[in-house]
C-alpha cells in the first residue's frame, strides 16, 4: 500500500503528464504515429524474455492465490500470443488516421466557411482487469487516435502490463513520441481507480471500463468524468412467425454456442406463438445437441419438457454461458416491447423473410446494434470493419457499439472568415 | 415544501411517464412531429392572456423579493415576446427531421450491409433559471429530434414556465402526440434538481444545464448521467503579427462589445509584440471609445498608460462585461500556449493574413470553434446554420459547441443480413 498522500502525488503526476503528451500527440503526423506503434510492435518483440519472466511471476502467484483456470489461461503469455499482441499493434498502423477528418463542411451566406474537423478526445483512463494484451492493444488504439492514455492494469497482470508498456514507451521515444502518451499507473492500490474516476483534475477526457460486473458497477457509482460504460449484453434473438427455419436454426445457434462469453451471445430466444408448433421444437433440439440448457416460459415446457421453468429473473440475465432463456411472443410488438422491458440496449436480431416486420424491428428496438437475418454474435469492431476496438458502449452518448479509433475522436468547428463581424 | 417521499413519488412518475412517451416519440414521423409543435404554438397564443397574468403575478413576486433590474427584464412577458415564443416553435417546424439520418452505410465481404442511422437520445432533463422563453425553446427542441423532456424552471419563473408548459402539451394531445413528451416539474423544490441530476431511476438520458455558474457547479458535482456542459467562455481573440489592423480593429471591437454578456464574447486580447508599436493604441483606443475598460499585462500599460494592470486572475476571468485583458505575446506558439493555460476550450479566433499561421492556430489550438479572420459573437447555432440551439457545450463528449437538433440525437447501427453466422 502507498500512503495517501504519495499516491496523489503520483496520479496527480501521471495526470499532469498525460495533458503534456496528450497536447503533442494532437499536432503528430500519421507518419510519427505508425513510426512509433511499429517501433512499439519492435520493442515488445526485442523484450520478449524479459515480458515472459514477468508474465511466469505473474501466473505464479496467480497460481499460489488459488485462482481459477479460466482466470490463470487469460493471464498466460506465451511466444505466440505475445507475438499476436505485436501483431495486432502493427494491425493499428494499418487503420486511417482518424484525426483531421472533415466530417462536415458548409458555407454560411455571409461567406463564412465551416469545417467539422475529427480532433482527438485527450486523455483516455482505461481501467481493465487480468488480461495482459489490453495493454497493448489499449495503447496502441489510444495513440493512433491521438490520445494520451492512462493504463490502470489489474493487480494480477500487474508485473506483465508493466514489462509491455515499459517496451512500448521505449519504442515510442525511439520513434520521437513522447514516452509519456502512454503511462500505465506504477501502483496496484485500488484507490488509484477511485482518482481516475474522479478525473485526476480534471486530466482524464474519459474512462473506459473493461471488466466484470464489479468494476463497472464502481465506475457507474463514482465516476465523474465521461465513460464509454458497457453494461450486460443481454442480447435477444427474435424468431419471427416469416422466420425461414434453417436459418433461424443456424443463427440460433451460432448466436448463442458460437462463443458464450462474448458479450454479443444471445442469451433470450423469442418465438412467435404462431409458429411454436413447427419452429420450436427444432430450435431447441438443434441448441440442445450442443449442450446448451434450455430455460422456458410456461408455454415452451408445455410444447418441449425437456425445457426447465424459466423464472423472472431468467429474462434479466446475461449468462455468459451455455444457457438460453425462451419465450413465446404474440407478435412482433410482444417481441419489441420484451426487448423494451428486459434487454440491455446491446445487440439484438429477427429472423424474418417479411421485410416490413424487419424494418420495424431495426427502427424500433433502440441497442446499439440490431439486426435482420444475421447472428448477433457479429457485435465486434472487426466485424463492423472498424478494426481493432477497445471496447462495445452500451450507453447513447458519444459513441454506441463498437469504440474503434473513429469513436475515440472528438470534433471541432473551424470557421474561415474574410473579416466577417456579428451584426 | 414538499416532503422528501411525496416528492420522489412525483419525480419517479415524471421519470416513467417520460420513459413511455419517449418509446412513442421515437418513432413518431416528421409530419406528427411537426404538427404538433405547430398545435403547440397555436396554444400558446391562444392563451395568451392566461400565460401572461401567471407571468405578472411571477414578475410581481419577483419585484416584492427586491429583485435586480436585468433580472426582472430577463423574466417579463409581453405580447410580442410571447408572440416571438411562439414564432420561435414554428421556426423549429422548418429545421430538418434530426432522427433516421443514415449517418453511414456500408458493405462487408461477408454480404453484411451496415447503417449507421441517427436515433433520439431518449429523455432529456433540461435545468434552466428565470428565462421563461426556455420552457418553450428546450421543449420544442427535444421534440423535433424525438426526445421526451422533462423540464425544471426556476423557482422565479415557475408561474409562467408552467402556463407555457400546459398549453404546449394540450397542442401535443390535439395533435396526437403523447402530452408527457414534454413534463415540467411541478414542485418548485431544490431537491428536484439533485434527482434529476442522479437520473430518476435510469430514467433521464442527458442533463442539458442553463444557468450560471452555480448552478453548473451543482450539476458538475452531483450530475450521474451525462451532461452537455457549458463551462466558462474564456474566448480569446489574438491579433497576430501579420493582421490587417483596420480589420482586427473591426473583430476585436464587435467580439468584445457587440454583446459583452453572451458566452461568445470576448475576455482576453493577445497581441504579437511585434506589432505593438503600431496595433496595441489604435486596438486599446477603439474599444476605449466604446466605452471598454482595459486591463493589460505590465509591457501594455508601458505603451498604455490608460490601461490598468491585470492581475493573473483576469487571464481566468469570464468578464462577461465591457472590460478586456490584454497581453503581449511573443509569437503563435506563445499565443497557442495561453490559450491552452487559460482559456475554457469554447471559441477562440486568430486575426491574420498568414495562410500558415492560420492553419496552425485553428488546428493547435482546442476549443470548440476556432475562426480565422473572424468574430468570436458567431459562436451561435443560428450562425452556424443549425436553427436553434439548447445551448453550447464545451465538453468534448458527443455535443460540442451548439447543440442543436442534431446534437440532440444519438445513432445505432442496422445490420441487414441474408443468415449470416460468425464463423
Amino acid at each position: 500500500m502507498t500512503d495517501e498522500t504519495t499516491l496523489h502525488a503520483i496520479m496527480t503526476q501521471l495526470g499532469a503528464k498525460a495533458r503534456v503528451a496528450a497536447r503533442q500527440l494532437a499536432i503528430a503526423s500519421r507518419d510519427m504515429k505508425d513510426e512509433a506503434l511499429r517501433a512499439a510492435a519492435a520493442a515488445i518483440r526485442n523484450r520478449a524474455a524479459v515480458i515472459l519472466s514477468a508474465n511466469a511471476q505473474d501466473v505464479a502467484e496467480a497460481e499460489a492465490n488459488g485462482t481459477s483456470k479460466a482466470f490463470l489461461d487469460r493471464l498466460l503469455l506465451n511466444d505466440a500470443r505475445l507475438e499476436a499482441i505485436a501483431k495486432a499493434i502493427e494491425d493499428v498502423v494499418t487503420l486511417a488516421d482518424p484525426v483531421g477528418r472533415v466530417l462536415a463542411e458548409w458555407t454560411q451566406p455571409n461567406g463564412l466557411r465551416f469545417e467539422r474537423v475529427a480532433t482527438p478526445l485527450g486523455v483516455i483512463g482505461v481501467i481493465f482487469e487480468s488480461r495482459p494484451n489490453v495493454t497493448a492493444d489499449a495503447g496502441a488504439l489510444c495513440l493512433k487516435s491521438g490520445n494520451a492514455a492512462i493504463l490502470r492494469a489489474g493487480s494480477d497482470s500487474f508485473r506483465t502490463s508493466s514489462a509491455i508498456a515499459d517496451a512500448m514507451r521505449q519504442g515510442l521515444g525511439r520513434a520521437g513520441i513522447p514516452q509519456d502518451a502512454i503511462q500505465l499507473v506504477p501502483v496496484k492500490d485500488r484507490d488509484a481507480v477511485g482518482m481516475m474516476l474522479k478525473g485526476l483534475d480534471g486530466a482524464i477526457d474519459v474512462i473506459v471500463p473493461r471488466g466484470g460486473k464489479s468494476l463497472v458497477a464502481r465506475v457507474q457509482d463514482e465516476a465523474r468524468v465521461p465513460v464509454f460504460a458497457h453494461l450486460e449484453g443481454i442480447c435477444h434473438v427474435y424468431v419471427h412467425a416469416k422466420a425461414d427455419l434453417a436459418m433461424a436454426e443456424r443463427i440460433v445457434v451460432n448466436a448463442k454456442l458460437r462463443r458464450t462469453g462474448v458479450c454479443g451471445a444471445a442469451e433470450t430466444l423469442l418465438i412467435d406463438r404462431a409458429i411454436a408448433a413447427t419452429h420450436l421444437r427444432p430450435l431447441l433440439n438443434a441448441l440442445r445437441e450442443k449442450g446448451c440448457a434450455i430455460r422456458g416460459d410456461a408455454d415452451v415446457v408445455a410444447i418441449d419438457s425437456h425445457a426447465s421453468l424459466a423464472t423472472e429473473e431468467d429474462w434479466r440475465t446475461e449468462y455468459l454461458d451455455a444457457i438460453i432463456a425462451v419465450k413465446l411472443v404474440e407478435n412482433l410488438d410482444d417481441a419489441i416491447h420484451h426487448i423494451a422491458t428486459y434487454g440491455s440496449h446491446h445487440t439484438d436480431s429477427i429472423i424474418t423473410d417479411d421485410a416490413d416486420a424487419a424494418r420495424r424491428f431495426l427502427a424500433e428496438v433502440d441497442s446499439a446494434i440490431v439486426l435482420h437475418n444475421a447472428s448477433t454474435q457479429f457485435a465486434d469492431g472487426g466485424e463492423f470493419g472498424f478494426g481493432a476496438e477497445i471496447g462495445i458502449a452500451t450507453g447513447k452518448m458519444h459513441a454506441r457499439g463498437p469504440v474503434g479509433v473513429e469513436q475515440l475522436t472528438s470534433f471541432n468547428y473551424r470557421v474561415h472568415g474574410t473579416g466577417q463581424i456579428r451584426p
